[in-house]
């Protein structure tokens, strides 16, 4: 699916933002650039997470209409933009003038937002075409789902705000996020599962 | 299937262009930047459009021939090539002397083009084999998508001659393109998707 | 499938090597980089071929065993390592010293061979394991397939000793090869089509 | 499956590391750059060996949970980041002094424990779960593939120690590794695919 495609691409890309030093003494120059690895696992974890809910969402999708597809677009938009913030973060955030931290922070609140508002409005419009669905109850989870992604911006508001304080915590928080989503996610499902897992979570043969 | 993986990588390497000033004032450097995103957007409505329509003509296709495979991969050699031209843009068009930014948006035009013929060849070619397609009133729409196709070089090409004028009005019109066609698509699908979506939209579970 | 993933990737990954000259007279530029592009065709063209063949050769397949995996894999380590010598023949092929371009061009026949060594290697095992296969006549046409294989390593070699009098020629004729191998397979393929096309190409609804 | 996606890009990008010296004496400067290419064989063959196992544990899986696909995640850290040790190899293994050389091979076992820990954690919470399985068998199957994964952290660990006599000798080890579990996988294999191979390793018609 062009869309696992475009999350298994951008989470990989991530690495080629990872501290390459001219040796010398290569450990220091490695530990010095730790917020390349932070930001590294920030924008992996966010990537992740929202690739776990995406499979999520779409367990529960008999077909899609174009609209649809084109809010998954503005979503995939987002996804693809993340390596970049990333790398902003990693050359910007140990600069004794925070301001150069701050924009980078405010970066990736926005991509991060990007995401938030084309998933909401990506569920929201699955809640209002139950025809799309697999059963009646996906209806209530889609919505339940567009809710989430709208508060989920609060925590990413905070982090931009504290930027202002100290753009490292606002990147602590931005490996946090994600973590918690993955958490929750891991907590909530099993009932899914159950419900109707052999359709939604069967793995085929690897190709 | 290959093509949608080549549609998947060119659109998430576009964010290698990006630019990461080195710090400093970081604001100044992406504000100054500009052309880069817009270059970017251009880039990336341009392939998720030439995907959309991609998707929608093999929900038509049955089975291919090889011919019909060299006209793919002649779509997909200007698919992959849209980074470059993007990347050209980005570097040249705020010159003072404009012939960088002119070289750079004929070159996104050229690979335009390409898109544009191996397109109207593909579709043309599968109007000629109706034993390839699902149903008898495919052989009508993939006419109409080759003379859609074939059109679609106007505006193209007024593009190119707008960057003559003025680069960056080019650049603007290499936006809007895209997204009428994203627009157009959202449009006249629906009515598609109640003839024989079940068979051509359907999502099975994302892998 | 794993193997069109690599393919997909290797072959986008290619523009990565097109000149972006830091503007000024960025059409001289790019016109005295024209080796760049050629070299960008021979590889493309190169990896497009191989990706036809494979598409071919596993439309013949009922299931694989671990040596037929290891093969594959020999073979694309040869295509994922494809992009290199392009990217070294476009520094290299219009030095005054002609060694540089020799090396470069060595270094794209040694892939090509890797190639086509893992290909017969892999042929040669599924014709000798008939239960791998969908119907008897596949044994026969698999050891076509090697011989032909073996065969094409002929013309890399002539390409490899032409670069001793002049590069350039060898990168035209590593353009020249995949041409042909396409234009080829678009002849004999048809009847296969016939033979057994509703298995091997239909394309499912794209993802 | 979005796994696949990312083992082929991974193993795509290594190729961007290799030396792509600006011409002049080019034999030379490659002859001089072999590590480069050796941490790229060592990283090519890390991944296909992860991916070759990868396909033969979901080839026992009729369908996931979540908390497996966290350990999933986990792998795909450790496979995604797999360039980026090869990369350190490849600039400092052959400084006069050591250090670089040591730190860049600790890097490498890092990222294989990483992998290692993800493996046994995941088979082992496989081995937990007989209903994800598609036969009681794979039960014994899954707690096997948990002690060798974690047996095979002895012979990275041993490559980590010998980092300290001689680094080189470290990435020797770190090629001879996954050569050693792809050709056992190419032994244990087929008795395996006679049992159950028709289901797990069919091969589709590529896509």
């Amino acid at each position: 699916m062009f869309s696992d495609g475009v999350f298994a691409i951008a989470i990989t890309l991530l690495v080629l933002d990872l501290p390459v030093p001219a040796s010398g003494s290569l450990l220091e120059a490695l530990l010095n650039d730790w917020p390349s690895f932070v930001a590294y696992l920030a924008a992996f974890l966010t990537i992740a997470g929202i690739w776990v809910h995406h499979h999520t969402v779409y367990a529960r999708v008999r077909r899609v209409e174009p609209v649809i597809v084109l809010y998954n677009l503005l979503l995939l938009l987002g996804v693809s933009l993340l390596p970049w913030p990333a790398s902003l973060i990693s050359v910007s955030i140990r600069d004794e003038d925070q301001t150069g931290g701050v924009v980078a922070c405010a970066a990736f609140a926005l991509v991060a937002l990007i995401v938030m508002v084309a998933w909401s409005a990506m569920t929201r419009a699955f809640a209002r075409r139950a025809h799309l669905l697999r059963r009646p109850g996906d209806v209530a989870w889609m919505r339940r789902s567009a809710t989430e992604a709208t508060l989920s911006g609060v925590p990413v508001l905070i982090a931009l705000g504290l930027a202002f304080v100290n753009p490292v915590i606002s990147l602590g928080l931005y490996v946090a996020i994600p973590v918690y989503f993955l958490y929750s996610t891991s907590r909530s499902h099993p009932r899914e599962a159950k419900e109707h897992a052999p359709k939604s979570l069967t793995i085929p043969p690897p190709r």
